[in-house]
């Protein structure tokens, strides 16, 4: 434990309601509603070169996870944009990963949210996390375990709270399967998204990726690429996808936040090619990304001195 | 806030990994999984008299819940056994309510669970719920909301996790139905459970509960309900009721830890009558669910003084 501060943990700068402190003194009591019953929710983004990445489009997408979910949100969206900047100028750190977790606060114990009247604000900085460039080159292998995605009537996957149980046995389901990560089906047998990512597909130069309707989280990457392909006329098209068309594209590629765009070699047994000198459509797009993230955040939402 | 701990949390004991703490104090670290994911267990018993009720079953169940979590318990079942005796000795109250909390412990900010070295544990003492007498006199009104119970292939509600947004949004929905509580279906629109509770159909004579496989966590208040069943040659079936079959029943009640036996006037617009003297079979269970009790924990799990 104490190693787990010392060294993971190192240079981290949490928030709580305003208040910063180092990640060893990060402490939220037992009875919020967030550890009680994951009645959270939370955005993750990242700093590069002293610039908060989409910072106005995470901020948007908390509020709809909040009005998804029925959670007043107490705070104004000014104090929260504040408190965000607060925090990563505090850390000094150049590039960082920022999570932004906002919970229904404490409550007598009861499942009602309604007895929520205030919220507990938690904003981590650490520096960015470091993806294994391999995993561009290369690509990931994922894998599509037995679990299926929270269904849309029960859980929906486009709130993004503090209940990740589902994603959490499906990762565990890809380790054992020896995959990275594991990409998820719903009772349909449809495509929806990986545990932190949406995937995508091409098959004979055209570019998919499923609907929210299949049960998946509106990834803000999702949508800027979504941008790109609109503005460069490439052939692209919202579609469910069967696992078996998802199995048999040309190239599969997954999106997110903190990873930007990254192939997949392999999903299952189903292998795609060797590196990212086979995936053009794909390689296409990452540089498209880059380009897009350069010119969208110049100058939007500075944390250096 | 400062309200919150000096009126509802008052004569509230936490024990955080051995330590015993006030409500106030008991804090946990925000890179706790079980607060950044809801990548928890638990259990909910209580104390009369001094003695814990059903303990060994609830703990059972925590490992129950654990292995279909894949989650490792560092700890000894001893040593959560006297703990717990430890955190109900120290409250000194003779009814207390109690709550047992396991997570997977801080690790990096990963999903994969395979990272967890350690637990964190928790457990909650304090005054004992007082659920108000009219309930069990007049029954409770319920609602059947639109949301669905999660799906048993995506996050399986007989895992007692700290997923629970699932249930505080068909809290919500039966509040905003002006019900006291919600009774869950499944995809198939099958009966599940309540928020917090099993569900109970009384028709003709016959006593009706739905299995486990319609999705529902195993309630060892109604494991109990089944022994007397058996026990009294009542005519007893477990079997999965449809949303029609449970509406036209004649008796419905509920079941959990903190409430033994409880009926139910009222679902959606279906009264079932205006007192316990008109549910005749829930009335006689009551009293042998109040028997049973008195019986089978006598001298179990002391922990006075």
């Amino acid at each position: 434990m104490k190693e787990l501060y010392s060294h993971t943990f190192k240079d981290t700068f949490v928030n709580i309601n305003g208040e910063i402190c180092s990640a060893d003194n990060a402490k939220i009591s037992v009875f919020d509603r967030g550890f009680l019953y994951g009645d959270s929710i939370y955005e993750v983004t990242y700093g590069e070169d002293y610039h908060l990445i989409f910072l106005q489009e995470h901020l948007e997408r908390l509020y709809h996870s909040a009005s998804l979910l029925n959670m007043t949100i107490f705070l104004s969206k000014q104090t929260i944009t504040e408190e965000i900047l607060k925090t990563a100028k505090a850390s000094k750190l150049k590039d960082l990963y920022l999570r932004i977790i906002l919970t229904r606060g404490e409550t007598e114990i009861s499942l009602d949210p309604n007895k929520s009247t205030h919220n507990n604000f938690i904003i981590i900085a650490k520096p960015k996390t470091i993806h294994p460039p391999e995993y561009y080159r290369k690509g990931l292998s994922l894998f599509i375990p037995n679990i299926l995605r929270n269904d849309i009537q029960a859980t929906n996957p486009n709130a993004k709270s503090g209940n990740y149980l589902n994603n959490v046995m499906a990762m565990n389901e890809a380790k054992k399967n020896d995959a990275d990560d594991a990409i998820m089906i719903n009772q349909k047998g449809d495509i929806t998204e990986g545990t932190t990512f949406n995937v995508w597909s091409i098959k004979d130069g055209h570019i998919y990726t499923p609907p929210v309707s299949s049960g998946l989280l509106r990834g803000i990457t999702r949508e800027k690429i979504i941008e790109i392909c609109k503005d460069n006329q490439l052939s692209f098209e919202i579609k469910s996808l069967s696992q078996n068309e998802l199995l048999d594209s040309d190239e599969v590629f997954i999106c997110s936040s903190t990873r930007g765009i990254m192939p997949v070699y392999k999903i299952n047994h189903h292998i795609y090619g060797n590196d990212i000198n086979d995936w053009k459509i794909t390689k296409k797009l990452m540089g498209l990304y880059k380009d897009k993230i350069r010119i969208d955040t110049k100058g939007h939402f500075y944390y250096g001195q």
